[in-house]
Order: structure tokens, then sequence, then C-alpha cells
């Protein structure tokens, strides 16, 4: 039907197994599977449609629209969906006389989940997306590949900043520019994520006062943005000698995601700020040591909050005093926000095959956001940098 | 705080007005509004935060980040949402006695649905999302202006196209030129859709076969897209001689999409694509005429379906057989996927001031997809392009 490379049907089934032993493990007799990266993730296609996975036994994905398309996409069977009455008895059928049934609790919108849970009535409806979510952070050596593709395109645009930036230039052309690179190298141009009216363009591309100022994004950097209904990211302020010109981007391939950060500035920098940007380093060299296959997620933000502390840099990390994010860090793959999430609470252990991005941040009202970030893989012997430009900052003369 | 321009006060207070209407007309005693583009709309703000509309009152919104962005751009009363357990407090206290609580039960997943209504023990959930989502099909005169102005980027687009196309181009190449002209002009770059799992880049920007592969994506031009995790949309595919190269794009100012297609050809098209093509136009005359205040949604599109069947080209009209989309038309607005439905079953009428992209296609498998496209607004003497460009097929030499 078409060219596109497909996943392979090992990995779709070797993915399926696992789900189906969780599945098990946690007593639950059948999931309903509805997002679209979540139906990716288990069946290979994205067409529209929703995926019911026994736990043991055969799933079957139920689509309208594309069936043609799906199946020829997807290494599980398809079927038509029919109208929603049908889905029912079909999908009852499946579920037998089932106790539990998961759903993912923290996507799939209410009304559509009542719809949904109207077939079963004797079911408890279970959460089964932080579980899922903990299974897709593990990856495969096929997303590894795909990871280290969306590598290379980020480093190519890391590259060529210098050509890019000059004094005159708007934080918009710049993201203009690094969007066109990344295009024309097969970049999607949208970067998926789960939570919950998050929503992402690039990155952020941000300078000075306007890196600064604060937004509802869930992240370190916030950034002015083009309009009060795009308030974050790149604006139309001008880059200036002697500020931070924060460049957090990201980059997209197979739809696998990669994230990375580099500071550039026009001149020199203050020195106040030149040393927060060194603190990020080291924040970043301290934790690629101690990032190991059973260390806690957790353990990795505290540590940098130690760092922080010591250096008398807590009001600026991670975003300025009210508006800091409480993260050092999170998974990326198929979505942005992706676990593992470094953050306190979780005790969860870091296991080879992660693939984490780490961004230590400072923020400086009226001045800017400086920092670093990497993609890693967690391997057994610990972090292995996926992103690798250097780490110097990028000091463009006047 | 910042130098973005707000949405006027009396915008906002007029918003909300109309919206506490009609919760008293429904018997609803206040709602919860959760939903980024929803509390925009509402409020002047998209930081991250919930919006209580009791039926009269004041309205509140609880921020969790940034609170001092929200206080600078809301037009209604800012609070600090604080922890979870607080914000319930805070809430119940607002909602008194109320017995029918409205929730946005299309976007609003379950898991957090289930949070917000353990604060309502006593409550009755009630959808609120198509009512306001009606209120929000009928626009201002401040929202027209932006809507104009991004009618003006996607007008220099089209005009542009000829320098942008000739054989030996990708699909790919012509999209990431296309974005690039329209990002630089501030496009944000993100068209926001409503429905669970629907997104989009930029649009349909595609040829040939390739344009005619069909997709999950509920509209009737697919695309082969980069990937089968990116199913959509331009694929790398070149742009070749006498097919048909679809340029349906859309842009955004201030949050505002307007939507447009036109039909590009190096050379010729076949007779019967011509022909088909020539009918798009005829239908899209003859809607223009028919839409007016009073005439009911579904009626354009059942017109429409009545001329497709006259010219036998039913199993090509808008995606090719089980593929098809069911409607010719949608609103537009902050969401690219707003009301009205130009669909069967939508007898509600036509208003004054409803802004609706209509779009007669026809796809012909393996060959393409042709058709066109312009955002209209409702006046009270019929329906008003706001997209202006030349309805010709752009014909170019070899």
């Amino acid at each position: 039907m078409h060219p596109l490379p497909k996943i392979p049907k090992e990995e779709i089934e070797s993915r399926l197994g696992r789900f189906q032993d969780f599945l098990q493990q946690a007593g639950i007799d059948g999931a309903l599977i509805t997002q679209n990266i979540d139906l990716y993730y288990l069946t290979g296609t994205m067409q529209n449609g929703v995926l019911f996975v026994p736990s043991s036994g055969e799933p079957c994905l139920y689509v309208k629209k594309s069936v043609e398309r799906a199946k020829f996409e997807a290494s599980v069977a398809v079927e038509e969906m029919g109208r929603f009455k049908e889905l029912g008895e079909k999908l009852k059928a499946r579920f037998r006389n089932g106790k539990r049934l998961g759903i993912e609790m923290d996507v799939l919108p209410y009304g559509l989940a009542m719809r949904y849970l109207r077939f079963f009535p004797e079911a408890e409806p279970v959460d089964i997306s932080f579980s899922l979510r903990q299974q897709r952070a593990v990856k495969s050596s096929y997303e590894i590949e795909q990871l280290k593709e969306a590598a290379k395109m980020v480093h190519q645009v890391i590259e060529s900043l210098p050509k890019m930036i000059r004094p005159g230039v708007s934080e918009l052309e710049l993201a203009a520019n690094i969007e066109y690179q990344l295009r024309k190298m097969g970049n999607y141009g949208l970067y998926r994520m789960r939570a919950y009216n998050q929503e992402l363009v690039l990155g952020m591309v941000a300078s000075g006062a306007a890196a600064a100022t604060p937004t509802y994004f869930d992240g370190p950097a916030g950034g002015l943005g083009l309009s009060t209904a795009h308030p974050q990211g790149a604006s139309r302020k001008i880059l200036a000698v002697g500020e931070p010109i924060l460049v957090d981007i990201s980059s997209v391939w197979e739809g696998y995601i990669v994230d990375q950060t580099r500071l550039v500035v026009i001149g020199d920098l203050e020195k106040d700020l030149e040393q927060a940007y060194q603190v990020a380093r080291q924040i970043l060299k301290e934790v690629e040591q101690m990032g190991k296959p059973g260390v806690a997620w957790q353990d990795l933000y505290l540590r940098a909050c130690e760092m922080v502390k010591e250096e008398g840099l807590e009001k600026h990390f991670m975003g300025y005093c009210a508006d800091q994010a409480r993260f050092l860090g999170h998974g990326v793959g198929l979505e942005l926000d992706e676990l593992p999430v470094l953050a306190k609470g979780f005790d969860q252990p870091l296991e080879e095959g992660m693939v984490i991005a780490i961004e230590p941040k400072f923020t400086f009202p009226q001045r800017g956001v400086v920092g670093i970030e990497n993609t890693y893989l967690v391997t057994k012997n610990g972090l292995e940098a996926i992103t690798f430009a250097s780490e110097e900052i990028i000091r463009l003369d006047l």
C-alpha cells in the first residue's frame, strides 16, 4: 500500500507480551487502549481505533478509519469498528466475564470513558497508564536507533547556530530558521505531549528577559511567546549583545523525540550568569556519574538540589521562586513527557534502556535563563549521552 | 509585566455573561472549566489553572502556574490554586449546595474528572462542552479581526506558491517552505484541535497518489506522511508533472486559525480530475448562496451530496469509499475543529458571526485529491469569504 518503514513485527509482539505480563500480574482481565501514541506503540499503526488487549490471548484493533491502512501497518489483528453499539458487543464478547478493565485514565476524556464503561457495567475500571508508561520508558534497540537518528538532526542545528544568530535577529526568526532546517531533514514539526493542556512548538528559543517570562509550561524555561494565546517559547524580541540566548530544542524521527539545550551569547555574559551556567554543567557531570540502573529517579533531583543550595541558587533553579518546575529531567520517546521523571517522590529505580533528558537550568528575572540539557541512555554501566554537541557556551563575536 | 496585546476586558465580560446566561437557562449551578482553550476564551489568559463559573456572581480562576502572568493577563479574579485539597475546599465553598455541575466531558481526562467530582459528591455532572462550543462558534468583531489577519498570512503563501513549486521538489520541501514563510510572519506553528487524538502540522500539502493515501485524520484529504508515526500530510514524495498538488493550509494569528485550500498543477490535469475540481467549485458557489442565518448546518452538506450524486462522484467525495469523511465544512477559531459542523444530523441554524471553512474535495485512489476551500463569515446577508485568493487552479508551466 505504501513505502513507509513499519515497526518490526517482533518488536510489536514483544511489547504486547510485556504488557500482557503486566496485566496478569496486576490481576487486570483486559485493557482498552485508545490514545494514538499508546495505540501506535502496541500495534504499529496510528489509525483511528481502539485496541482491546486481553490478559492472555490475541489482542484486536477495532478501526474506524482507515481500516485499509491499519491492516497494512499493524502487527495485530484488525477489524472494522462498525457502529458504536456493535463495537460494544464485540468488546463484551472479548472481555467475557472479566472483573477489572484497564483504561488510560490520564488521557481518555471523561465522556468517552463513560460511553466505553457502559459496555462493562460489572467491571471495575483500573488505570493502566502509569504502568504502560513505565514499560514504554524502557527502550528497545529499535527505539534507541530512532532516538539516535533524531539526535543527529538536532546536532546539525546546534552546529549551525553561529550562522543563524547575530544582533538584530528576533527570537521568532531564529526559531523559524531552526524549524526550517529541521523540517527539511524530515522533522515532524509537532512534539507530542501526554499531559493535559501541555503543548510545544520546537522548544524554548528565547533570550534575555523574554526567556525569563514565566509560563504555564511545566518546564524550567518559559518564554514570552507570540501572544497571550501562544504564551511560551519564541517571541518577537530582538537578540541582543551580552544576554543569554537559550536554545532548547527537540527533533523527531519516526515518532521518537530527542531534547537538547545549548546556551549562546554574543559577546560576554555577566559573571553571575556565567557562573550559574557552570553550576548547571557541574550538576550535569555529577548526575551523569550517579545515573545507573538501580538508582532511584528522585536521587538525581535531590542531589542537584543539594548542589544548588551549596551555591545559593535555590531561588533560581528550574524557574524563579513561585514559578519553579520541581524536576531535573524527564523521559523522552514517542512523547516528550515520558517516564522516568527525575523528581521528589519518585523512588522507582532507573533501568537499563531508559532514555532521559536532563536539564539543569537557572532563571534570572529580567535577565534570562542559563542552562544545559542532554538526552541520555541508561546503560548497565551508567548514562551514555545520545546528544553530543560541545557543552561549552557558544560564544559569538560582536 | 509584558508587552503582548491582551483580549479587551469588555470582550471577556461579554463572553462570561453569555456563558452564565446559558448556565441559568440550562439549570446548571456552576461550571468547572479546565481546558486551555476554553480557559483562554473565558479569561484572557492560558496559564495552568481551573476556572469556576457560578451561574451568577463572580467567576474565579485558580492558578497553579504562572499566578503572576495570569494576574496580569486575565480579566477575571485570579487566586493561587494551592494544594489540590485546598482547591477542593475553595470550589465547594463557591458551589455552595449546587445540584448540577458543568464540566467539559469531551476533553477533560477521566482520571482528573473523577478527582474533581469527588469534591462534589452530591452534584450531578453535566456536559457543557457542546454549549460552550456553540457560544464560541459565534465570533465577536474582535475575533473576526484576528481571523482576517490570519487570512492575510495564508494569502501571501498562496500568492508565492508558483515560486515554490516545480518538478523535483518534494512535498516535504514544499511544506517546509510554506511553514517557514508563515512562521516568519508570526504564525504559531501549532494548529489546535479539540477532538481526541486529532493533530495537525500545517495542513495537507500532498500530491498525486500520496495525497490519496487514506489516514486516521477526520478530514477529506489524507496524505502519506513521513512515517507510520506521522501518518498524514506531507511525505517525501517528489512533485510531478500533471498531477494534482493539494495545498490545504492553515495560519494562526493571536490564536485564531483560518483554513484554505488551493490546487496546483504543473502542466495539465487529466480531464476527469479537472472536471471534479470544477464540480467542487460549483458546490462552493452553490453553498455560498445558501449559507444564511437560519439555514440548518446540515442543509449545506445535503445539498452538496445531491450535486455530487448528479455528477456520479459519490465514491470520491470527501475521501474514497470506506474512508470518506462525512461533512462539508467546519467552524474555525481558537480550534481548527469548531462548530458549526456541516454534516447530516446537525439541524441547528447558522447564525450571524459564525466562521466556517467549507472544503468540497474529491479523492481518486493512486491519482490524487482535487478540491478547494475557503473560510467564510456568516453575515446577515449571507456568506462573506475571509480568504480571498483566486479560485482558479494554479497552473504552472513545465
